[in-house]
């Protein structure tokens, strides 16, 4: 039932291809769902590719287009005329049919238009290319199923079979006014169980949520998902229907803002792109900005440490345990800054809380902070019994390492904790390279805390 | 249209609820959508709570217990009775009613299940609550309209009729045989737009996509993302129909999904809880157990530093840059760890591809790695033109840390890339720690390519 594309497969399919078998090939168009296809065209060559989309019907060769990956699409369309293009782009979703379009180079873009049959959706599209692809009205789709308020259920009826051909998915019949302004909703369960003679304004439901052409996407997202809505209508700013948003688009918001999330919590610029079709130079670009920041604000680090070079000196083996004790600070400060990121995205935390989140990560901080220093004093106690590394004073030693480990730990967790609500509040990306940030940060801060308790407690012993 | 909770319109609430103002609060729950008033119920205190729940409609009563957050329902089911409870249960969508008495202790779920008046509906839920949360099972509702494959469309519209008051979303018509065994499904458009009198073997779609009630919930979400579906139908091992998910499971699972996956890159175990509600004890659990394996890592520059003491002593100057090399080559395998991980879990890269993706970040780690090292020799360069502090041979000591910085990062970014494509290929999650993980390691690597470099290059010279 479910298709799983292996290179088996794969390969009967490129000697069927390459034998011309027709009648294989059919039988397995056949078979196959439009997405399934998109994910065989990923494999093949642009030869292979024209071959087998020929074969396709018309109805599905759009789909297919729509669900192919995006440089693929980019190479396949190139090799087709103005013409075959806008052949296509009639079969499609206005919204899919905008994206596609946005994608070819200008000229292109207009010659495809004047060469569409249905004028009509040529314009829809169009107007749909105006909207910024972040917004509502840059993932709604034209085609939807309207009536007047003063219609009766019969005429309802009978304009969606009219409409059934071109709308694909229909879930709700929106009600309009005479001047289009969105009133309410008819669900087709509704227009099932009422009778054909009532009039649509005695059963229309007016309790409806909608959302304008420039309402980020991801607010929209936000209220599909808590109003567990299938579909969102979208409405300019006077409230004329002019479109709907489908959840399949909002799940794809989705995965493209955690994917974002992700990426930017892991230190970089978002990619925007698939991990492979991101050329050389591209990625490195997103890279490159983000480490020669962490570099610039890690070489306080090396300065920090200058003015303990004395310290060093006297005592190397202090030096050796400067990467733990950092280390530990910063990733108690991944740890705690990931925690903050995703509850404030998640709204499970909102800033103005910042006082019960630093008190609870105080706590936390000091139960893991003695947790590292007892780990750590009793590293140097193991050791010491092995070798003679740590010298006569390794209890001391010992105890200092323990002691520094706590107050970086605990120092760690409060920065981690409160970096990411201070974004937030200056109007900032929490999520924006907050982990290797809060680490770098630590960093720094742990050395100086590192040293000041060594000296504290070793002066005139060792140092 | 849209609500916002304000903290004003939550006192006024208040007040109307301390000053019994039931005509304020009716006319306020009139406007409000059931995920609307969870969240004012989000922040009420008990009393608070109970006095308005009653002032709720029943149908509307189970809608918002739903929606409440898990520990806020927790404490206010457990101030009613068991036959309250049953009330509101009888209320609820099945897989929401088993979702909500799972949470139940175990000898108030049968009190509750006993008071159900809706015996079918007791079964129902007592059925899915045996099913694995994390399964299709779990997430299915046993709400659905089925028709027989023999009916004809007028009896299907009058089995929706009839049906349309229990079953809440209902975008299609199941279409089963005699065993009940899952034969093709018959949308509500095509029942609109056929004739009355047609078959429905002769106009249903045998094309259906289904699950069972053992795939994991991940591998719905994926299905019901790739095909675009609302809705997805759950059959049995026998393909006998026992339910159905909508999409609005499926977001909820796709969020979860995220929240796990960016907790443990984070270096933690996933919370599987809202920030705020998890207990002192639980917090230290999920964090101190990955912050020890990561000590005991990173312990290991220690003993790695332990052999270099000699060249620290002679030349402490070397010791001052550790933090910064190490960090570079740490922050670059984050980053691209990260890029990995998210890239295997969208599906843009299979384990199969490793070698072209070592290939790419072979180069990308190159220039990375050239970029910073040119960064590492002007920052020794710089600093010698105001202080003395790297002596006569700064420029041996800036090509050194250049070098070194260039061999680290390049290092680090061929170990991010290789090490969640080997957890993967181990069946591990290679969410799991990656980034923290892959930093400790090069941690320790970069130490010893840094002290190597400059034991080559001088020798003789400062060492």
């Amino acid at each position: 039932m479910q298709f799983q594309l292996t290179p088996e497969y794969l390969e009967l399919l490129r000697k069927a291809i390459g034998t011309n078998d027709l009648k294989f090939i059919m039988e397995q168009l056949k078979e196959l769902h439009p997405p399934d296809i998109a994910e065989i065209f990923n494999e093949l060559d642009l030869e292979e590719s024209k071959y087998l989309y020929k074969q396709l019907d018309e109805s599905e060769a759009g789909k297919v287009l729509v669900e192919m990956e995006d440089d693929k699409r980019e190479k396949f369309l190139a090799s087709l005329t103005s013409r075959e293009i806008a052949e296509h782009i009639d079969n499609m979703a206005s919204d899919d049919a905008a994206d596609v379009i946005a994608e070819l180079p200008d000229s292109v873009q207009d010659e495809v238009l004047s060469h569409m049959e249905d004028s009509e959706q040529a314009s829809d599209i169009v107007g749909l290319m105006n909207y910024d692809e972040n917004t509502a009205g840059g993932l709604m789709a034209t085609e939807l199923v309207r009536v007047h308020v003063t219609d009766s259920v019969r005429l309802c009826v009978r304009e969606l079979r009219k409409q059934a051909e071109e709308v694909k998915n229909i879930y709700t019949i929106y009600v309009v006014d005479d001047g289009n302004k969105l009133l309410g909703l008819l669900s087709l369960k509704s227009l099932l169980t009422t009778s054909l003679s009532a009039k649509v304004k005695d059963v229309y439901n007016p309790d409806i949520i909608s959302v304008k052409t420039n309402t980020p996407a991801e607010e929209a997202a936000k209220i599909m998902e808590k109003y567990d809505l299938v579909v969102l209508p979208v409405v300019d700013s006077l409230g004329k229907l002019v479109g709907r948003i489908t959840i399949d688009d909002i799940v794809d918001v989705i995965r493209e803002e955690e994917t974002e999330d992700v990426q930017k919590m892991g230190g970089m610029e978002a990619l925007d792109e698939p991990y492979m079709s991101i050329p050389f130079l591209g990625m490195i670009k997103k890279r490159v900005g983000w480490l020669t920041l962490l570099f610039i604000g890690e070489s306080f680090t090396a300065t920090a440490m200058g003015f303990f070079e004395g310290e060093i000196k006297k005592a190397a083996v202090l030096a050796t345990f400067i990467p733990l004790i950092i280390s530990s600070g910063g990733n108690t400060g991944s740890q705690v800054s990931t925690l903050i990121i995703r509850a404030l995205s998640l709204g499970e935390i909102t800033i103005s809380e910042w006082l019960n989140i630093v008190r609870k990560e105080i706590k936390v901080g000091l139960a893991l902070g003695i947790a590292l220093g007892v780990l750590g004093f009793l590293r140097v106690a193991i050791w010491s019994s092995f070798t003679d590394i740590y010298g006569p004073h390794w209890k001391l030693i010992g105890i200092c390492i323990g002691v520094a480990l706590m107050g970086v730990v605990l120092w760690g967790n409060l920065m981690g904790s409160l970096f990411p609500i201070i974004l937030k509040r200056l109007g900032l990306d929490p999520a924006v390279s907050s982990a290797p940030f809060v680490a770098t940060m630590v960093d720094v801060t742990g050395l100086i805390i590192y040293f000041t308790v060594a000296s504290i407690m070793l002066r005139g012993i060792i140092l």
